[in-house]
């Protein structure tokens, strides 16, 4: 379970990371707390943020059910496509929102994986009592 | 456990779901990223989906805590309620969001018994080592 | 591990209590969904409980990984700190959004020694076997 560990730490590091873009940016643009919109770019990097956010909810239930149910080696191994397709994603819609399509592919792929594989390896749990 | 890791696979499919019809929303009413406003019917979606991933955030840890601390086969039937309010609440929400109420409240309280038992739950296995 | 759950338990209560007052801010200042904008008060309240519900995304595994590869009680500790931390950034937030930031680096510190603890345990636990 190190490995899935490993991985759950680093999607979680990434995640700060966008975050600090956001902060970054927020000064850089002058966008005032509590706003999040009124400059171009800086709404692009809370995007970018806000959509982490979400994947990673889905993410860390899903390497943990896959790693429970099937493999936690598979399971790390998808996590790192994610991180990958995350940092593709960023890179991209922080660039141009309208090419943020492959990242995204690359970070959804795994977690459709990860989490319908741990509900399949549930319901065989189930099943295998 | 199994009963539990298939409501968690259950709920994050149905976040992600949501996040389907976001997306399909914006390409309809073309709202073009990072836009998240411009359009009431894209908006009650957007909303719909944050929303759950606010109560994600609660659920699944509650989930956990309390089939960790009393029983998982009433942490998983409090779940299944979760979802049925879930779906409910999104479709009142988006078809006018002053309805949105009795589905909150049918994914509020399932989340409010899960995360106060498992509470109550923890703080009786301190005393009870 | 139950004062993991204990800490776990009460960073959740915490959220959903911020959402509260999200929706009494909601009504009194009278924004209706689905809008996030319109007026400062609500504005502040909402960005408390947005900003939470990022930091509890890296909270929560980070407990999880720093009790399970270091040592619970720490683990607990730290999330003490978190909650009180988040309760002064809540409060300064929506007095003087300008004034956030000990508030925000009181929650920040405890996130980021759980996250980077719990990845080097989790990498020592590889080597360790």
């Amino acid at each position: 379970m190190a490995y899935v560990d490993i991985v759950t730490a680093l999607a979680v590091l990434q995640f700060i990371w966008f975050g600090f873009q956001v902060g970054g940016a927020r000064e850089r643009h002058g966008v005032k707390a509590p706003a999040v919109t009124g400059h171009e770019i800086f709404e692009r990097h809370f995007r970018v943020q806000q959509n982490t956010l979400e994947q990673l909810a889905a993410l860390l239930p899903g390497l943990y059910l896959f790693s429970r149910h099937f493999n936690p080696l598979w399971a790390a191994a998808l996590g790192v496509v994610y991180l990958v397709g995350r940092q593709l994603y960023a890179a991209a819609y922080v660039r141009d929102p309208a090419k943020r399509g492959p990242g995204f592919g690359l970070t959804f792929l795994p977690i459709a994986i990860l989490v319908v594989g741990g509900l399949i390896g549930a319901v065989l749990a189930l099943f295998a009592r």
